[in-house]
């Protein structure tokens, strides 16, 4: 017999929080489930808990690092720009029919890390390109969607490499817990309690209207336009289907759209970015008229600047994000190479495509509207941390003013 | 450290066999499989070799018992009658585009037993007519596709249920691996071998073109007239798309269109038939110009009333096939609760909707002239066993002669 790592209470309880507070899942919803294989305890988990919130039908669709690997490992070369769009569009159906969506991550981050970077950066423009349709819906809010996490081995072995398999499960689990605040007696009150915080935060930014943030730290020394219209948002969140849900458990940080014109200067980042199964660290990056004029890094820079030649879009902002340095997932200390935990440490910034929710009235305007404004559009969205202990940031007013917004990595 | 039961030789050759003689992949071709989540490794090792064999792209679509128990448990009486139209459209879309088909069957048969019949037989209607689309281009063979067995251990544990778990499900692999032609040196050569002789029945039967089977056994006298212009067919099959492909691994059967309008008399069960997690047995059925007028069964006769309610003609025959009782899956003398293998073990007869394949130049007919030959339509097939070691069948021609073709369970 043996013991799991994972506390099944607590694996509940953040089935429960994913699906009540993460989605919000209405009475009479159908919810699609993507997942890794390996996170079968929290699927299971989560559709009994989606059955008994109402949910009128749940349909897991589950994926395997070995099948993934197998591809690469055995498949043609001329097969790597294909993906299963059919599966994309009957996605894409769903949510037209008022489908909730939920993600749970958990792979082994490193994943492709011994692959062709070739292959890889094909497979994942061929699956960006093909999951655009569905992804819009999810990117512009049309329905309420939310992404949480599985303490998955592999990756637990990655963030824990000198620990024996079980122990780094259950450290990774309980910092997935923990930073899901389902480690209280009461998860749904801690999360009112935070959202409360984080609209006290986004209601601020919204009534000083900046027109630029102003970045400084070592290395750093940049300033980001915001789009016309921006709006912040962070924490809880309505969808245009009239239903507010978390839509990242965990969650630190607010966030608004940048204009893509307007972004100058330097920048450095100060966590290494996992990237397709690929560690990028020492970013260093000059922005000019809003797009990158020169990109290095100290490891996978030739993956970054693939990652930036996407398309047009994937060399200027799409999101400028903001997360104080004592935020509890960075005082952990600990680096995920997971997006969902690392761009909640830190104050970050987006490649790529923005999100349109980040607007005033955003889901009543056109893509052209969007872009008139300042909103980037890419097939990429690729969020990388700048942030740290000696961050500090001045919003600037449209007449010039210098409100201080940060100081020394906290609020000013 | 667990030795497997299942012999990882064996498996590959499985593997192997499904690709090449089951589907006969192309070179290029998408594959879209569908699989109980608990027969990943068969997944793995089936991927693997579909892109040695140049597949282009291989898709998992994994299934979970827990998942589908949670909902009959847990959900709502109110939605029983959805099914993920989405998913199947999905696959229909892919079929379109050329993808090739496998499923992998392998979960516990009496999976459902449990739970409330009504609720069974709800999901079942409404999975059922949203995958028709898709189902059609598998029926009408429009692509190559193969069905093919995991030896799963809640399967195994319902087979051997005195039996520890590790030794049933080793008992089940062979059993599979054995019936699938696995066990030899060469598979590839003993399935050539074997559709060669299923290859030699079909012509003989074809050039027969009997008008009607005769068949007597023990509580049964059943007169089944063919379709005209029927097929019979057999072993490997080829598809619209030009790909001969063997559709069952294993199989045993030759089998064709039965008359909708003719079938007359009396006919009983000679196996218990595992129907969406429940068991039929005893069955006693009496049609009467080809539709059912009485029937009943010693156990399930409520469910089997259910299935035959389900729409004009699931009361009716789409198919009848010949197996002799000396049949390896017959002298295992295993019953597997599964079609797959059962139906293998004993001549048999369908509710249900008819192969378009089983019709002289089936493909270029429409389903108007289908049913104006006697081939019947239906949201439902579902076979079930009625031969045995007595079992004596003729055939009788138009003109009123008899043909042995069967004597005591043998071919005559
Ligand atoms: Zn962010
Ligand atoms: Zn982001
Ligand atoms: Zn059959
Ligand atoms: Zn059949």
């Amino acid at each position: 017999m043996t013991d799991s790592p994972i506390d099944p209470t607590l694996l509940e309880r953040l089935a429960e929080v994913s699906v009540r507070t993460g989605l919000n899942l209405q009475p009479g919803q159908e919810l699609v489930l993507t997942a890794p294989v390996t996170a079968l305890p929290l699927v299971r988990a989560i559709t009994r808990a989606a059955y008994a919130a109402g949910a009128s039908l749940v349909t897991p669709l589950l994926t395997d690092s070995e099948v993934t690997l197998a591809r690469f490992e055995t498949a043609g070369d001329e097969t790597f720009d294909l993906a299963p769009g059919w599966l994309y569009s009957g996605m894409a159906e769903a949510f037209d029919r008022g489908a909730a969506r939920m993600a749970i991550v958990g792979e082994d981050p490193m994943l492709l890390s011994e692959q062709d970077p070739a292959k890889v950066s094909r497979v994942g423009k061929a699956t960006s390109t093909a999951y655009k349709p569905a992804l819009e819906k999810i990117s512009t809010f049309e329905i309420n969607w939310t992404i949480c996490a599985w303490p998955g081995e592999s990756w637990a072995a990655r963030m824990f490499p000198d620990l024996p398999t079980g122990d780094a499960q259950a450290k990774l689990a309980d910092a997935i817990f923990s930073a899901s605040r389902v480690n209280t007696d009461d998860p749904v009150a801690a999360w009112d309690e935070h959202n409360a915080t984080l609209r006290a935060r986004t209601r601020w930014l919204n009534e000083q209207r900046f027109s630029a943030l102003h970045f400084r730290s070592p290395g750093t020394d940049l300033t980001v336009g915001l789009a016309d219209d921006h709006e912040w948002h962070g924490g809880a969140s309505e969808a245009q289907n009239g239903v507010v849900c978390n839509p990242n458990i965990p969650t630190e940080e607010v966030f608004t759209t940048p204009h893509a014109q307007r972004v100058d200067g330097t920048v450095c980042s100060t966590k290494p970015l996992s990237h397709q199964g690929s560690l990028i660290d020492g970013i260093e990056v000059t922005f000019k008229d809003g797009r990158i004029v020169e990109a290095k890094a100290d490891k996978g820079g030739d993956i970054l600047r693939e990652l930036i030649a996407t398309d047009e879009g994937a060399a200027r902002l799409g999101e400028v994000a903001l997360v104080p340095h004592s935020s509890p997932i960075s005082q952990s200390g600990l680096l995920f190479y997971n997006t969902l935990f690392d761009e909640n440490a830190a104050c970050h910034i987006a490649l790529g495509q923005c999100y349109s929710k980040c607007f005033l009235d955003g889901a009543s305007l056109t893509a052209e509207q969007i872009a008139e404004k300042g909103g980037n559009s890419s097939l990429i969205h690729v969020d990388w941390m700048i942030g740290g202990a000696e961050t500090d940031i001045d919003g600037i007013t449209a007449d010039g003013t210098r409100v201080p917004v940060f100081r020394a990595g906290e609020w000013a």
